[in-house]
């Protein structure tokens, strides 16, 4: 008998579901909205009811499903406590036991960015490697740490925050997180287009980026990649930024290799090729030649990940 | 009949031995010169002679002891290479092989600075955590990153070299590493005596620091505790770059504590103060209120590790 199980990635609009089998394969996937009313009380309800319909419809066999992966976005402990999620309007409370009791399938439970790093390196950009960092460039920059194939999750579950690593001291504007200088703050997509808007009011110089009308992470680096000076100046800024949260976590860490996932990274080379660059600059010589990889999964990241959650090593 | 083990770190001057219960009380310990002549082929050789004098000389049953654990000055992989330790004259070798070969005993190696930090962890300033960063400031500044009780060595053995984390981006003269603007050039003992020199140069302000003949980390740190306000300039500097630092590794593994130690850290709480309080600033709500403490065994700590290698968790 096929041994399956499912990868549940909880975010703050909708629920993605994954069905798989415990080597990799994803079967089939689908999506529910989040209802985030009643401090999101009926989210993991609508889970479980809709991993029985699946396995109703499929005609699953109950014992064949080995468990239940979840990701969901904020920190979570070891033992799948989740502390504050604030777009789900979750306390504190035991996920993986909750879903448990609804479902009758052990669960595991993860924070949603460590969730997508594991994805990666089991089925993804990061296939083969057993220590990595993944860095997510989406709205925010979320991170995650994989060591020995598995989530550091850290001792209150805030491992691999590397979004709020502090780069920069001069910086005057304040982070969401009420610091000022983080890494977000200049490589998530919201970071780049604010400083774009910052350099054109600032710079007089000549740039296609006067002529977009609405300014997107898509556009600069698009802009970049036609030679546009200024655009090329913030992508360089932008991978300056990420080099120097990178070179700090190797001296930390010594992975085998950077993932880095999310909207942003669509940009494709020019972002891990400028980033390497900076980066050998700052590292000692035993932490040079890591491997800077673009993620593969996209959205289905955390899915992937989840579903690795429950499979284990 | 009561498991033992022996517990070594080999130095550049001295290779200190220590014998141990496998519940932690050192029975004994002693030193050996480190020769280094030969590439430092006789180091070892010395090391297996010293063991095999111990047993016969206080009686002990061979199969009483369980293993050798060795702390070496340079980067070690898992299973026990070394590359490069410069100071003792050692190229590529398997450290743990040749012992196993020489006494007949299983032999594990770690990197010096790691292993001092699994010996506090295990019986000094981290006893009661599992997950701890140990920051040691002597004439380098060393680290040793331990997660769920045990050594997180890297791909490259090259985890926890946090004295090469850069902290001050405008520092123009080059730290050891080659690199300019390590934590290192801050924060060792030969750093803030530098440190020192260029403030009394730079400054007219009169300062106790002018009339001590031999400048040292002690010297400095004594004059901040009697108000000198240059001296007290000194240990602020030091214990916020040690701050920053942390801050950077606290977003990468959310550890429980800290523990410092080397021949600076005698300061005591004036140092861990003092850091405490620049780092709360420095970190995500959810990384604030770790413990800092101080390390407890001294020049002991890297044999305490070393036999606690062996041991396992």
């Amino acid at each position: 008998m096929e041994r399956l199980c499912f990868g549940i990635d909880i975010g703050g609009t909708s629920v993605k579901l994954g069905l798989f089998t415990d080597k990799g394969s994803l079967l089939d996937k689908w999506e529910i909205p989040t209802r985030t009313e009643d401090s999101g009380s009926h989210i993991l309800e609508d889970v479980a009811v809709s991993v029985n319909q699946k396995i109703a419809a499929d005609h699953l066999d109950r014992e064949s499903i080995i468990g239940i992966g979840i990701g969901v976005p904020g920190p979570v402990t070891e033992d799948g406590t989740v502390i504050h999620c604030v777009n789900l309007g979750w306390g504190v409370f035991n996920v993986a036991q909750e879903t448990k009791r609804l479902t009758g399938f052990e669960t595991k439970v993860g924070n949603d960015a460590n969730v997508a790093a594991l994805g990666e390196m089991w089925q993804g950009g990061g296939r083969g490697y057993k220590n990595l960092i993944m860095v997510t460039l989406g709205t925010g920059v979320g991170g995650g740490v994989i060591l020995d194939g598995e989530i550091l999750t850290g001792s209150n579950g805030a491992a691999g925050e590397i979004g709020h690593i502090t780069v920069n001291y001069e910086e005057e504007d304040s982070c969401n997180c009420g610091r000022k200088g983080c890494l977000e703050q200049f490589a998530s997509a919201t970071g780049i287009v604010k400083e774009a808007k910052r350099l054109l009011e600032k710079s007089s110089e000549p740039s296609k980026l006067r002529e977009v009308q609405f300014l997107s992470a898509k556009a600069i680096f698009d802009c970049a990649k036609e030679g546009d000076v200024l655009a090329g100046e913030l992508v360089e800024q932008l991978c300056k930024y990420l080099a120097i949260a990178m070179s700090h976590i190797a001296h930390v860490v010594d992975p085998q290799a950077f993932v880095i996932g999310g909207g942003v990274a669509k940009a494709g080379t020019i972002l891990t090729d400028s980033i390497k660059k900076y980066y050998e600059n700052n590292v000692l010589f035993a932490l040079k030649n890591k491997d800077f990889k673009l993620a593969e999964l996209g959205n289905d990241a955390g899915i992937y990940g989840s579903a690795k959650l429950i499979i284990g090593k």
